[in-house]
């Protein structure tokens, strides 16, 4: 399975230049699993209620999510972004998962950073697993890496590869990721955003890891790119680490 | 606090060498809280469980405990270390913790490695805490630093400073050690051992990591050698990263 990620500037709430860029850039990839950051559709530092309003959408039959499955109908991938949702007069820092047929699942960020809990309610659908074919994989939203939990809950109901968009402003998961992947024997693609907004700078360094914890590919802080490489999500099934040790029986 | 770690390389089964080195290097320490390394008294490489009921002891109540019991009140200090335990024909991969009033408390080893599972039961007395004047501690060993639920549950339970005693055979931990003291918020000295033995070889390198994910000291692969630092330990229980976010409270 060719998984890959694609690291870019979102310009912030314009969502009309930041989906041209996506369908531009993925326009002929030959990823079947791409990840987009975290708010990749919207930009990252809202500063009201207002703003936060006039970028969320449904989860799914919203703008974005119908834009990505149209896309990944195009070009035959499974797509994972995170987007800012609304349900119900309330806002999720979200991510969507969709595939050639369509609407596959979301998820909702359970650990919300900094000023994200001004305006984002903490998510409320625990940490479910989805099928990628035969191919069973989890979503994670940034600052969620922080806490050993939330990987080792998707990682024990089963999940072989970690979709994980970020929109990182520290820069401990470009290392941490190894002891991530270490721990629970799981493929994490980190795709992050790079560039400048409000306060905040971001720390880019997307990359690929795998489940001995060896980053797989990776790119540069600053750089625009799309990266893709081909792993076999089969390895993460085995969590012996050697004849006495299977990690996950030792628990 | 000044906590520090002694690095050596034991010779094995010749408890009488390793504790007549331990006795020689702390004599005059100023260091309060001294961590050794696992099995520091009898050696890793055990081939059998004649040699494992050879080196074996009570805790409290064995050679090695009253050992540590008279140099603790000698020196006025803390001490923890490991050692191989019996208990009713049963043996543990366990720790101790004196201090200049005497026995404190101890702990077995619950994740064992590879060969370990051959002669050593599994810990059954949970991961306890205990008070150093007015500092809590925990105890690991080696293995259980894979675990993020190990520490985690020493730290949920207050633990300020974890005391791990460790025969690293893979290098692993003391870069991965950053990341389990950041995610906890909490003090780790690591005491490694280093050297050969059998197919063995250890990977030294011990140290002392701060509640942000800073090596405030360490050693190098093959060096036998005492070092200490002063610590506060205070700074391990305050878990917030930043006015929005407490790592314990966000879990």
């Amino acid at each position: 399975m060719k998984v890959g990620y694609f690291q870019f500037n979102p310009k912030f709430l314009d969502i009309d230049h930041n989906l041209n860029k996506i369908e531009d850039m993925i326009s002929g990839s030959d990823t079947e699993l791409l990840v987009l950051p975290e708010f990749f559709n919207s930009g990252y530092a809202f500063n009201s209620i207002d703003e936060v309003k006039s970028a969320a959408e449904s989860i799914p039959n919203g703008r974005t999510t119908d834009f990505l499955i149209n896309i990944a109908k195009k070009e035959n991938m499974y797509i994972t972004a995170g987007l800012p949702e609304t349900d119900n007069d309330q806002y999720y820092n979200s991510s969507v998962l969709v595939g050639p047929k369509g609407y596959i699942g979301k998820y909702r960020k359970v650990h919300l950073f900094y000023k994200e809990k001004l305006f984002f309610k903490r998510g409320n659908l625990g940490y479910p697993i989805f099928n990628i074919e035969d191919v069973k994989v989890g979503m994670l939203i940034c600052f969620d890496w922080f806490f050993p939990e939330a990987m080792r809950a998707l990682a024990l109901n089963g999940a072989q590869i970690i979709l994980h968009p970020t929109n990182l402003v520290m820069s401990y998961y470009q290392e941490a990721s190894k002891v991530r992947a270490l721990e629970n024997r799981v493929f994490i693609v980190l795709s992050n955003r790079f560039g400048d907004e409000g306060d905040y700078h971001f720390t880019g360094r997307s990359q690929i890891v795998d489940p001995q914890g060896k980053i797989l590919i990776n790119s540069g802080e600053n750089i625009e790119e799309i990266r893709s490489i081909e792993i076999d999500p089969k390895l993460a099934c085995n969590k012996k680490l050697n004849e006495f040790n299977d990690l996950f029986m030792d628990i």
